[in-house]
């Protein structure tokens, strides 16, 4: 039980490391019937690829997917979707100096605990590249469900954070800046943050808020696969994320009981959404919001100590051309995991009643 | 797909309405040839049960489990490991006053919305009585990871907090108050809280961190399974449950990539502890520890006004015998959900070397 | 991973040993708005039971079925369906003669070498009891499937077979005579055969036909979950079980494809159906009709030379109250097993299209 | 749960239509440190592959196997193996003639049923060319399981059989012949008896016996995933097979305990093995064997009336390049499927004792 499979009816199983062949994976559970618009996929991918802007990696990858199956005439057939991303940069460096090193706060040394062998090229499996894969899901994903509205962005950046709620915010500007943050003013200050740690050859945390609008009530199971608990599992399963909350979240905690109830209208809608669109597990109709916590990347330009295989400290030079703030880039990871769990519980939901 | 499982090797699933029969599960996957301490396992149902304190719900449930098979002589077989636990309260209460009505916060309307039936008795399948059996599993998780230490204590009460590191507490002191909160001066300072909140007929959130010590390095998947993808999921569906942060958490979306990473010793240890003895999605050693926001509990002793089935506003009475703080009682669980997690991770390492 | 779980939509997971305090099992899966006849759950469990002719075990157990959750007014919620059934034989017997003894051709010494540990009791685990719980959940999948007409019989015992096909068969008769065999004067040889063989002290093999008819096209998936390789597998999973064909089956292997195949008529019925209702692993809309070939059972009333868990040999006695023939009994089992595997793909089919 | 993955702990996942850019899978679950001879699994596919000999299909693809994960140097490293077969037939064919007419007894119609769409082109996904993944992650598995001998091959075409124990064939004959027949002297009545059939443009069915020796002790769970019942499901779900018995099968059921039960010698082993090798769905260290039905290929060189899916009559033309008997390519395909049960349930068997 490896587990390189997420979802139950709408499932994705991804391969492949950083420096392989090729990375991809396979789509099973796509219903039969659903009209792909290919541009749409790569497009997401395009959000995601590096050297997309000057605060991210320059590394290049064109990042093109290719589909393999499952697809026939532009329309999905019911049969497994298979699909690939060829590693363009797959030779072009040298990682001798990383072979037996356990760079800091990497899943390096754990690799060696617990495989006793590993592809050390580039982080191999370990690497975000394997993100790419569920980008490429969650794409299909968001077409299946092509009513719901899955807005992820930057919240924060450092100490820097949008002290505006989300219904204040203008989604429409996301795509127009390189932080994707949908407030021009924030958007410029954490775009500066960003510049002025990478000259620093220091990195930087960060957070992203999710929205998802226009679901129906009903989606998510009630005990084990609430659709929160999903929804944090997946979260939680991409690189450098540290934390997740819903509605309230942590400062729900705080809050008593009289003030954090929503009450309800007549028209089943309530007067407000702490609850974050989710009451049991279940969907209430509102929308559903969380916040998602990433850690600053662990590469950074500057030199560390470290220890070797053999147990040896070892200066690990500072090098490579990585992400300041992995935000911007995980902006439409976020969304590609937060569809895949709504599209595998829009599905369940089909097998709900008589 | 209905979700009443968890786990994948070592699995539990559960059944059971707050107000039927019985409550009860099915633990599939517990290695054959371990000796259970019986005692053991309902110490920890009694920890989570109602009335044993002042500070918690008054309802009486003696909440003893029974084991039917899976277990001879002392010693567990190999094969499912059946159990129940009577309710004795299932008749005592008269809950026509919820028959028609949606309780704010609650998950009654979501339940008609995606069921179209439901059982209304005390709150029925979404009724955090499902735990009990989840403390059953964890319970004998626990005993399977005998060497692992695992301690989860209240970290906060509304807005008071224990502002000392976890290396500072005393986790012997947990269950020498009612609170569970392992430093006697916050004990007290919450309990007041507490009882001060109960008596405005109000209630309050919290949270719960949890230590896990003494882990092997190499438990985890790498991918999607990831421990802490894992543990997050677990933690969020538990009941009233709105965050999750592990490591550095939150916080550490504050930090600079210099400040965060873990430095190593030459032995493999590390310096900080800010991954939170988790890297890449597979433990290192290190300790594990873990936060979880709750929210105030959804049931007041105050009016509050509502709708119900028919879309027409009336007035919910304020009664009944609920927990003014979940906190407390749900530190077992927190516990119970941990070491499902954990011997779930602990079998399928078993299964990654040739 | 240890299979007490069987489906995929449509869960069954059992647990219990022969003489243990009670075998049951929970239903993950059933949908919400199913009004079940509890009479006809209960029949079905007592075509099965001990006792019931003088052709079967004349041990005595009233195997009544008690649910505990997910029904509620006689209708299903949607949540999982917990339910035992006591062993009130469990403790009359002196099983110390089979602690230390393999039986022949039984499971107990596979026991010992897997797991180390056995409840010896009665076979324990092994034990065919399991099959009452397969019972109970496919009388509620039969009822979930109400337009489909799922009947087994026994079709032949030893080397006599009805030599007609089930066209010819009346299965109004199937529960007229106690071997379970639509043919009359098939029946009474069949009786009289097995009523010869029980004064020997011997034991005899049989086979059951299972026909399922009004199954709508379209159900099974294409692949590996082929529906009938999970028919298969489900007969298989049946305790003395020893092969399985549909359609054609062996026979079908001598035969030219010429003669085979089955020519359509212009409403897309088949002419013949040698496919057995099945192409591709899909249901066409024809009757679905398969074989089971179950083997005599190992407990004779003769003595038996055999070994003991010291690896010397031993001579056990023959005794106790069993099956001289398992198929009558068995042909409810058949039909329970049957049942689950289509009440699984016909949920798993709404999941199909868009 | 559209069923494209076997297997719990080695697992596969296969993607692909038989005239799509490639077919292939992942496999999920092989432990890391299992040094690969890449050669031996070439070799399996080349025993499936068409136009290997004069009595199989003589269409061209040199279905070489290309992986693209999961393997670093030589050697797996425990992350999923992805790997793909370019189909280069892909283009060459005109099926127009197939776009809206269901050939009898193949699986055009199912499909249109049930998806409401489908890739007609030599029959997508429902062609056997999706076997050729199967042999590639089932060679990877008898790579796992060094110490077992896994050899199937053809036991019977038509209604000529191997009259003759499988302990008195040499399963060394067994690649020295086209039809893969241990016998030579059979091997060549085989041969003939395909030749003769392909000649009148028709097909033949026949049996595959599968032997599966060296086998530990203790491989299987005793309830609904019993070995045998695993292995049943795992050729029922292999294209064209209607039938499985293990063991002494269906002339079992005809059988009296007294002559059927396999008395135990001294050292554990059984004086005789009608069992086949499994004890309550656990093996016994006993050779396993079983039997699989294979009908005739449904594509013939003969014209054949048929309807369209406006529900017309049609006449279908025959031709094509097809299979005269299906049997010894799919000898490979049997072995793969047999090899994928066993690596499962041989890592699962790591998880049954603490």
């Amino acid at each position: 039980m490896a587990g390189n499979t997420f979802g139950t009816l709408f499932k994705l199983t991804t391969y492949g490391e950083s420096h392989g062949i090729a990375i991809g994976g396979i789509i099973d559970g796509c219903p039969a019937g659903l009209t792909l618009d290919m541009e749409a996929i790569q497009r997401d991918l395009d959000r995601r690829k590096p050297g997309q802007s000057k605060i991210v990696t320059q590394r290049k990858e064109s990042d093109t997917v290719q589909f393999m199956s499952g697809i026939f005439e532009g329309v999905t057939t019911g049969t497994p979707i298979g699909f690939q991303i060829v590693n363009e940069n797959q030779k072009s460096k040298d990682y001798s100096h990383i072979k037996d090193t356990y760079r800091p706060s990497h899943a390096d040394k754990v690799y060696d605990d617990k495989y006793g062998v590993r592809d050390y090229r580039g982080g191999g499996r370990s690497s975000a590249r394997e993100t790419a894969s569920r980008v490429v899901a969650g794409a299909i994903a968001k077409q299946l469900l092509s009513s719901f509205k899955i807005n992820a962005f930057t919240s924060s950046v450092g100490d820097l954070f949008i002290d505006k709620p989300y219904q204040d915010l203008d989604f429409n500007e996301i795509e127009n800046n390189a932080v994707r943050c949908p407030d021009s003013a924030f958007a410029k200050a954490f775009e500066e943050k960003i510049m002025q740690v990478r000259k620093a050859g220091d990195t930087i945390g960060g957070t992203i808020t999710c929205v998802i609008q226009n679901v129906p009530s009903g989606l998510g199971e009630p005990v084990f696969d609430k659709l929160h608990a999903d929804l944090a599992k997946a979260m939680l399963s991409i690189n450098a994320v540290k934390g997740f909350e819903y509605g309230s979240g942590f400062c729900g905690a705080k809050m008593k009981g009289s003030d954090h109830n929503d009450l309800y209208n007549e028209d089943g809608t309530t007067q407000t959404n702490l609850s974050g669109g989710i009451q049991g597990g279940i969907s209430n109709g509102m929308d559903i919001y969380f916040r998602v916590a990433f850690k600053p990347v662990a590469t950074l330009i500057q030199n560390q100590e470290t220890i070797n295989s053999a147990g040896e400290k070892v200066m690990m030079q500072g090098k490579g051309r990585h992400d300041p703030c992995v935000v911007p880039r995980a902006v439409p990871i976020v969304e590609a995991m937060a569809a895949l769990v709504m599209a595998d519980h829009f599905i369940r939901a089909r097998t709900t009643r008589l």
